[in-house]
């Protein structure tokens, strides 16, 4: 059965099923997200009003048997943090229920009259519009647990957090965890407002007796599967007891910290002297000293890396899942704060309130910068959620994210391109990352193109982080990957392995060959890619954005960073150079 | 004696004075702000950084003797609200003072160091930097009181509140008037945050002995002057007793109501049931009443218009100066508030704490419509200018302006263009005005190109407002108009009479010419005005703007407007044809 979009109108609470049609036929995931947002997105339009939409794609393998960590969402629209056209992905138990339901896409647009807002309930058999009165001010803890009791099958939960009912642009789409548990964000960008926006607070996704995902090659399928699994099962970084399962994403951050890369007190310097206290392996320490929580958690049912993290209290019992390395340094390292427990505290609230981690650290750090409180403090960082779970003016601005901050504290020290926040790689210290955050069309993002493999863990290469040379090819071939990755169901994660392992590196080609029934090899993945980079960047550049928002904060050319004492060397005509061969110039 | 430039670094706290360059040497006012900003800015600079400058200069005949209404002041730089170019320009005691002291221009650039304030004195020996920890915290008709009692020769103030020393994007920049009262605001687009962030909160001009003005050619000035004074002593709306001497500019809100294009609720209609109890004939009523306050008040020595007014409180004292139709409109009918003394008395907060008044009321309507309080709530409205003064989280809100305000309530009927709030005429029901909004480089503003001349008053010919023929001339017309008069120090509110009386426009251009030397007749004006708006777009050019930020709000193409149930119907080919024939596309 042919894959269907799902239109679903919050102005009419109407659903309907479409075919997909032709020109969308190749894509998935965020290739699909992209093009369905282009396409019937005005570039120009408010992103908190009628005419934005909300795109939820599952990857090109989601939902297939045992593709191996396969379990990502794409979500699409206008951003409300940096105007232009993103995607944003999430684990979670989402991109599979979608797929077996045999869809391509939820496509949700319209405003509901009378401010209402809903839960959207998705089976097989259409979609229903309750009231979501009763989950209104709630956080996404307590509405996953309303909600697994009131829906059969333990369905996924697609939610917001009372941030995204506000619609401040700080605010992420939760989804759920195996154990049902909010925390898998499609955190990036503000599209919980634009979720909220539309008056959904939850969407309810049930896959039972859904048709499942068509596979047109089997054979072909199993052929790539297995090269990829292999490739993930024996790199160092993904293999089982690997870096990655041991200590999860946040075995970077004493290695970050090592290259002086580690952007510390509002990216003031490169090295914070407490790392070690929020590292990847302290988190370790913690779950064998309290003997509770865990390690190589995975996020969704499926993931042969399991990165994810149980973090226990003191009394043993769950905090948060989890503690990864960009939440570790954004409420850690770069507000100045080296204690695990409140970084953790910290970092509950973000899952419950439903706001991005990396934002919401930088948030913090632009206040202390601001004067609002004093860079350490993390009595007072924690009593900052509390403000926003009030909904205080102030927890208004610091919902909002980086720039409202810093405007509201008259703060030009600003680590953010295109309105959205850097996260934990310090550009004047590893230069090909900030080519990524300069030039993608995402907005400052780590994972749009993610160079530090190569210029920090040797993984596809080794290359100097401190040089400027060959950084603009070497982003844009991260950044075209990627865009493939994002777009096939895999996370991200498997890039470390294929990027070292040729085999892999085709075996994920010939997965999602064999899935679509498409003719696609290991050589097409960045033909593929530059083609969705293409779609999106020519969006930015219809709704206005130009080289100018191709740039590096200013603060970062004249001020030195510590302890290389550097600043951001590399010019712009180079970082023009990067996108050079699109119209999205 | 050849004017010169003023350059006061404040990272050295040095001063120093500078030949005229060849290149700036035909520009004064307007022109010359935005000459030396175009050339000495980075246009990708944060406005707040090091990088950017305020430059302060009179125009082409302030300081001559008897050129009426010529006590205009030019603040430039690049503004925190629109991030493009910024020229703003105020009554009030300075622009005839610098003029005086042989200045064609002051440079204000770099920050001191270790966050200290000073109060900048200039004479005609030098400039001296003192401190101004006295001053800090405390509103601006403090600030003046003081500064006259500690200086002599009753010198121009000019000066920063509460709001600028916090440097928020709606900080104006106030000129004490002859009683030495703050309220002669370049008020728009935030320059005051860019004068705070040079660790400036006021400079003190005294011009006794100063060299005085030059006068090139004395005959033709005193000829261009006399057609001048002539046609505005004549015409009806500026002539002595006429229509805003009378009733100042607010002799409008009747006018607008009437013609349905009195933006109501925050542009939610064009007509409002109180507008006559916050009309200028009501200003004239309740000073008549009351014994007390004026009308027909001067806002800068040598004014023969005279449109200001001083209005008086429910005891008879002396409440704010002035209450002027924007002011009116955007506290009161674009709140839904019919009260004059409240609207007197945010006026007067406004004026204390330093901030633009079409801003503040747009915000103000932003929080009500964002749910903060409800249309028509006075008290209320007026309790949030209390909370700028506490500088509360929700005043560093609100003292951001609309577009700040809007996110922290996730509003997207927000009336701005390029960050900045519209003045008091609905673009869907005078259409030419909306063109101007759009198209000026300075973000919407009336004073850019004022339409409403033709499209409502009848001056300078009679235009159907709701028509959208010939709108793009129009606005170019006016714009370029606009950038010659800003240049000349002349009050804005000469184009009345100049508009509708040939030898008056003559008279202005003859005028300038004797002062200056300058081969130049009425025919010149629009060139010479459009070379500064070439100026002006070629930099916001560079700082990233493009053609679709000369786009009205998005809701007013779609959300048809009480009474006329017009949407905007221009076509953005039309707008992008306004400015077409330069590089600043």
């Amino acid at each position: 059965m042919a894959r269907k979009i799902l239109r679903i109108d919050m102005a009419e609470l109407s659903h309907a099923y479409e075919e997909v049609p032709a020109k969308w036929g190749k894509w998935a995931g965020r290739g699909l997200t992209s093009a369905i947002v282009a396409e019937e997105v005005e570039p120009t339009c408010h992103p908190l009003g009628p005419n934005n939409k909300l795109v939820i794609a599952p990857g090109w393998v989601s939902g297939t048997p045992a593709a191996p960590s396969s379990g990502r969402t794409s979500f699409g629209g206008k951003s409300p943090l940096t105007g232009g056209i993103k995607e944003s992905n999430a684990g979670g138990l989402s991109s599979q229920k979608i797929a077996k339901l045999g869809l391509a896409a939820i496509i949700l647009e319209g405003m509901p009259k009378g401010g209402k807002w809903y839960t959207l309930v998705v089976t097989k058999d259409g979609v229903s519009f309750e009231s979501a009165a009763d989950l209104m001010g709630k956080g996404l803890y307590e509405v996953d647990q309303i909600l697994w009791k009131k829906y059969p099958n333990e369905p996924a939960v697609i939610g917001i957090g009372q941030v995204g009912e506000e619609k401040l642009s700080n605010a992420g789409i939760s989804v759920n965890d195996p154990e049902n548990k909010p925390g898998r964000y499609a955190g990036r960008g503000g599209l919980g407002a634009v979720m909220g926006a539309r008056g959904v607070k939850a969407i309810i996704v049930d896959d039972s007796g859904g048709p499942g995902v068509e596979i047109a090659d089997m054979d072909l399928f199993k052929t790539g599967r297995k090269k990829l699994t292999d490739a993930i099962t024996s790199h160092d970084l993904t293999k089982p007891a690997g870096g990655l399962n041991s200590f999860g994403t946040n075995v970077l951050m004493n290695i970050i910290n090592e290259a002086g890369g580690l952007p510390t007190r509002n990216f003031s310097a490169g090295q914070f002297e407490g790392a070690a206290q929020i590292s990847g392996e302290m988190v370790a320490e913690m779950v064998e000293k309290r003997g509770a929580g865990m390690t190589g958690h995975g996020c969704h049912p499926g993931c042969i890396i399991k990165c994810s993290n149980i973090y226990p209290d003191e009394n043993g019992e769950e905090l948060v899942s989890c503690v990864e390395y960009e939440t570790a340094w954004a409420l850690g390292a770069n507000c100045g704060i080296d204690d695990l427990d409140y970084v953790a505290k910290m970092t509950r609230e973000c899952n419950d309130l439903g706001l991005d981690t990396i934002e919401a650290g930088n948030t913090v750090a632009i206040a202390m910068e601001g004067g609002a409180l004093e860079f350490g403090d993390k009595v007072g960082a924690l009593g900052l959620f509390d403000e926003i779970r009030q909904m205080t003016p102030l927890g208004r601005i610091l919902g909002q994210g980086v720039e409202a901050t810093a405007k509201a504290y008259g703060v030009h020290r600003i680590p953010t391109v295109k309105g959205q926040s850097m996260p934990a790689y310090e550009p004047r210290a590893i230069k090909g990352i900030g080519v990524t955050y300069a030039t993608t069309p995402m907005g400052a993002d780590h994972t749009a193109g993610y160079t530090i493999a190569p210029e920090i863990a040797g993984v596809g290469g080794k290359v100097d982080p401190l040089s400027d040379e060959g950084k603009a090819e070497l982003s844009l071939t991260f950044q075209a990957a990627t865009a493939f990755v994002d777009s096939s169901g895999y996370c991200l994660f498997i890039a470390f392995p294929i990027l070292d392992i040729p085999e892999g590196w085709a075996g994920m080609a010939e997965s999602v060959a064999g899935v679509t029934g498409m003719e696609i090899t290991g050589d097409d993945v960045i033909p593929i890619g530059k083609e969705i980079l293409k779609i999106e960047r020519e969006f930015n550049a219809r709704a206005g954005f130009t080289a100018q928002d191709d740039r590096p904060p200013e603060f970062m050319r004249y001020e030195e960073l510590p302890p290389h004492n550097e600043v951001w060397t590399i010019t712009d005509t180079v970082l023009d150079e990067v996108y050079s061969w699109t119209n999205g110039k």
